[in-house]
């Protein structure tokens, strides 16, 4: 890279990945906006095809009337080509296919457990997990000798495990996990501050908060706009939409959604723990108890959040594959508008361009001292030149230490599992997980049914 | 006191719970066969009757033939009284009466939660708790007054709950919670010596365990008999009797059995964590997931282990009392075998006439440290000259972190609620806890009718 | 205060040492200077003529032409007064007169201890700060009755003394100490850019530095500018100018500078310790062993920084007061230049304004985890509304752990000293200082010596 | 090895540095007078001659009328052979020979810097350890590659040294550091008992203490026989001894003894500090800011210990040498007294013979919190079979914290100069040592002066 003047050229990001069709367009739409960065992407993927429809995609996003500056981009055959001599490295991969998704999010349902997204945690989270953290060792071993001094960001699930891998493995890497559940919740604030206040006009990164727990289970202990305590806001907006959540107006036929929530989990949440869990309740749920809000999908339905079948991701992806052509042909564009994502000033932060301070997923190491060292934890950070340091945070409180600790332990020990190549460690794991609330031999009896569904991608645990 | 050559003479115990049935006679006992110690044992119990009683038996005692030692035993009024210039104090009270405790074990049952015993976790021990509390909370202040060079030795449950009070309302106070449970197993392991490997004359001393965990969920991590990892020795006894469990030769109709069980939840928790569960299955049971082994009265009857009904307790009780009567009358004699328990050698140690290596129940000041300070945890600890030291146990391993850091966490809720007299917390506690695994609408209304049962206990909770 | 736009109104700051002919008047500046925040400035003082002299200047600052903000300044005769409904406090106080400053500084000079200020630590900071700690101790308490909602934002010396005892006396205060060296080595940064590289218009605040030690004895573990490695260029920097030191082209005679260095203390802690002292050298060589820099005058003039005379100190008192009539007056004004403070972003940060990462001090809760916990550090620390957290900073190196550990020690004592009014422990703390290296019969007889010049302020300890 | 009854036969020691003719001895002493425990000794020494000498000695021992048990001792020529299938592992080497010494100690005193001792701490013993750590490092991985499972017990000085760089090199080794120095100061309490109470009889091992500090710098923070608190005590003793120290009716020139002390700095140490000083005052001082009690022999011998010169050690060892050939030949023989030294239940404890909780050196994994985690700290330990666990000590108290955290942190750097064979990172340990009170110039070529002198055994560092 280049510094000229405020601007940074010639930056190289490796994007591990690179078919994405989802977080790579995000990227290239910021990217184009971005007026201070200007460089090359390199695309890596096991199916370079996409790889290279992304390139055209890229190539021509460069082209645009409104984008701001110039980037290259262009496919590689190999993981170390893309990564050598990279300053950035972006981790949007999915392990294994919807085939092994399928028998994550479905298998379960056989014994009652319902998930909703299913990549995180749960029975799901915990075998795509499995299959994950090979691949994940191979990355962190590449970056090692291709670019140790690369900063990695990883956008992939379960999060918490991917970050957590890459530091067991090596832990020198320059790693952080990054994820917007965090941000829908600010905004929701913003929105209460709005309706029951009548504050117009505050922006989400205005609305401060502590943030404490793991990814996609992370809570909110404070929360603050200027001299207004948002806990109190939050209960009189919990007050007026608690009963029928929040619809927004649209269609509220929940069932038909797959990706929205009313936030009745959140508020339900709230009332009992009396912190604002922050996240989606898709992933929230997932983290709670069986019985609580996915034992049925009934009980999903009345709680307001939807349920994601892999039928419709495959769906989605098939519709995502022909706009793809499209956009490779240039028979259609990408609408330049700013994702709301911040991994562009993170990376400016990273470069010394600005500072910031936001939410990361880091192995703690004290800043939350209550849970042990090394465990992946979501806090907030500062960020500043080639440098991410997490927030002293503070204890968990004790109302949700019980449900948070337990899923860091989960993961640790589905982490440990994974790099020991022990599916014994992982039925430990998948044992004591929230949502496999059913007799242990069913538990058993679906483990191995899971693991059996993968096998193909679990060939080193079976040696 | 007053030491005359290596015999201590004129201690002073004071007995929070004096009219006690059964640890006061373990008690008894156990001085009356203590060459080395004499003095006076004050009873005080809010059954000022109940404790004349054992103060008739326990002075009978003292002229016993075989009694090695006299100890005066005098019922007091007040508690005041009875502490004020005490080298030791022992709690043993049960928090309100079997009615209350009816209510604890068996609301539940209502909605398919089973408990063994119900006094230490589970919606159960939750109330019980919340009901101890405000109690715990006088002794800690009227020992911190009367008497605070004390050593006050717990041994009523929920054992780390009121370990953790104790501490909580006064930090300097000098006690330890002191369970047997741990000991029971380490029999088994003698007992596993000589059977598998032919080694007879094993003391139960002589086995040692690296022992961690929460008092009754406490985890054997290690465990050597001279040169023999013992680990290896369980594998051998439980390949033996994992079908069908360890039973005794006697009669193997469970359901008639109230304070036994056949090690059935033991192996199968070693199969399942890799490591030995310390503790009677009653107990251990009470701390996993509900439908692992309590999810109904068959389930308890094929894993072997019994529930003890409060309706066994009373006419226990009511025999007890009945042999009470004919203790205090002359009419019968306790028979001075000793009961194997340690109080006695812990109060040597503290007295500097020798050492101990043995398992308490003491806040965690980093002898765990992956769980949070301050909780109460067992583990071994050093006994010298008037000093009880954890020894530096090291991190829960990975399997059973998630089981044990959920409920040391429930506890520490549990804690927080009782002192701050707030019952919102407590049920986030409940709602939290293993057993409680139902919807959590229901889970409300059992909480809210268990509390109603017991609130007269509570007033404190209500003001 | 309230929230008009994106101002905030009618703020409330209360200044403990209302009189400081210093500091006040660089809040003056600043405040006049800030467009965005206005209201209220009480001043108090024990000397409340001094403070009555600020008001008057403050309120004439506020008719400036070129003020951009109106304050009102007003002089308060009760600290509870100033206090009350205070959103800000400010501590700038000198605990005792010049006398007792005469002492600290100048009597150990007849054991050969040369101080070149003298407030921090070594034998005249620990004396200060014993006299300074019941001062403190009554402000706690005081903010706590007041405003235990507002921010203490502390300059007073000894800096890391009065932020931990703040913090002692009361747990929950919101406090921390701020002070200014560590933005001069980072300008001392900027300018080996410019000299070194070219690199010309650098802001300070784009100098990014890990930060950790103790106030005064602060070290960069890490520097960076954009993509530049500052270590590299410091040591380019310092190969120019190690022998001569940073001269600046002003009078070369260091006998006659009291503030300032030539930064060859810095150089060769660098090349000793390996990491950039981040101080000026008047006080980074307080906390070294005295024969490295402080043994004699001409020791000092050779490493080219100055020993501050109390007796420079009286007279520029004289000329500071006299100046003040004029200001007071009207005869003379004060020029509005921004002070390079960073009070001001602070408060705006904690109000919402924005965000900011800088360094503070603040008791350790595990930012720096090989120093106690509890230990006033100086690290980075995130700045968000009503939120200063520090951040998990990691280890001191191994070089210089054992300077830092032993002066935070030494600081610790001494604090301890203070709240017990224990002198005994005071000398244990002043034995253990880096300075007093004399025979230890002599450092009794100088420990009794200056305890005897300052006994008017220490009656408490004599009780 | 085999357990036969209540003993073990068979067992293997392997004793490096097995020429020694000190503890060598004590060893054949006390095995011979052990009835539970035989087998084999092998002596490993780079003297292979040597070893041959004691391989005699200790079968003609074993051949005595009042030897209880049987040893065989064999000389072996490599280590490996040695360690192959060891059970135990004594370390016990002098790094370099009396030439090294020599300027060890004597090189400084040049510059005015007496060390007593002069292997453990101040410029003595940090450029020994620069010797040792690479020897050390070999022997770590012979243990790892010959006999894993073995329990290493350590007797080399500098002990915390050697005990530290053992587990930096494999952090799963066995092993602990080993001094009698705790032991003598118990055996003070005692007599202060006899004599200020009149309390006869009491064994050492009955006097109480919490150890915290480092080896040779440990303190007693609290004593305890039965129900009397040795602080009180020993205040009275002080007031007896304080003036002419504890000189045990024989020679009062002190001069002529080099082994022993008056007591007079622990008594200092105690009215300055608050606690009891556990070591002899020769290795206390060393620990201690020079001027304190070792800037000159006259101020050494005011103190009441000794200097013990090299030239001692020289022909010391030549009577010892002519010594070792008469036991050798059978014309003399070693008196078999117990030594007092605690090897042999240390081990007796480790095979599971009896418990034992006495002081060890060990890597702080949190026994003393204040302390950072990872450097060598010498507590209580609890020893049951095969397990060696610290006691959670808690924190060292405010008035000595800076005393020993600094003597920590130097050690801490010398052992990472040490293993990076970084002769700059020893200077900043060097630098920081208690005893290097010289300008720091001078101390630079001290430092070079006295790595020149040893750079024989610096090849690694020169490389």
């Amino acid at each position: 890279m280049k510094y000229v003047g405020n601007k940074v050229e010639d930056l190289k990001i490796a994007y591990i990945g690179g078919g994405s069709r989802q977080w790579a367009r995000v990227l290239m739409r910021d990217l184009a906006l971005t007026d201070d960065l200007s460089g090359e992407v390199r695309l890596y993927d096991i199916d370079y095809d996409a790889a290279l429809l992304n390139e055209k995609i890229g190539n021509a996003v460069s082209t645009y009337e409104d984008a701001k500056s110039e980037w290259k981009w262009k496919a590689y055959k190999t993981l170390e080509e893309a990564l050598t001599g990279a300053d950035f490295v972006f981790i949007s991969i999915i392990p294994g296919t919807f085939d092994e998704m399928e028998s994550d999010v479905h298998t379960p349902e056989k014994y009652g457990i319902y998930q909703s997204v299913g990549d995180t945690t749960g029975p799901g989270g915990i075998v795509r997990a499995l299959r994950a953290i090979p691949m994940i060792e191979k990355i962190a071993l590449a970056v090692k000798a291709c670019c140790p001094d690369a900063w990695v960001i990883n956008y992939s699930n379960p999060m918490s495990i991917f970050t957590r891998t890459l530091y067991a493995v090596w832990p020198e890497i320059k790693a952080f996990g990054c994820c917007h559940e965090v941000f829908a919740v600010q905004k929701l604030l913003v929105r209460a501050l709005r309706e029951c206040r009548g504050i117009e006009g505050v922006d989400r990164t205005e609305i401060k908060t502590r943030v404490m727990g793991v990814n996609h289970f992370t809570w909110f202990t404070e929360a603050k706009y200027r001299n207004i305590d948002l806990f109190e806001v939050w209960e009189e907006f919990l007050a007026k939409y608690e009963k029928d959540g929040v619809l927004d107006g649209r269609d509220d036929n929940w069932i038909n959604r797959h990706f929205e929530c009313a936030h009745k989990v959140k508020f339900d949440l709230y009332k009992k723990f009396g912190y604002i869990a922050a996240a989606g309740d898709r992933h929230l749920a997932e983290f709670c108890p069986l019985d609580w809000y996915l034992s049925s999908p009934e009980r999903v339905y009345n709680w307001k959040f939807s349920l994601t079948p892999v039928s419709w991701r495959r769906k989605n992806l098939e519709e995502a594959n022909a706009e793809t052509v499209k956009l490779a042909n240039g028979e259609s564009k990408l609408k330049l508008t700013p994702s709301g994502e911040e991994a562009i000033d993170q990376m400016r932060a990273l470069l010394g361009l600005r500072d910031l301070v936001t939410n990361v997923n880091l192995p703690n190491r004290g800043q939350i001292p209550n849970l042990p060292l090394g465990v992946c934890v979501e806090t907030n950070a500062a960020f500043t030149t080639d440098c991410v340091t997490p927030v002293a945070s503070g204890d968990l409180p004790a109302s949700i230490y019980p449900l948070v600790a337990r899923v860091a332990g989960v993961q640790e020990a589905t982490v440990k599992a994974g790099l020991a190549r022990d599916l014994d460690l992982g039925f430990a794991a998948f044992l004591s997980d929230p949502l496999v609330r059913i007799p242990q031999e069913d538990a058993k009896k679906l483990y191995d049914e899971m693991i059996d569904n993968t096998k193909h991608y679990l060939t080193e645990y079976f040696k």
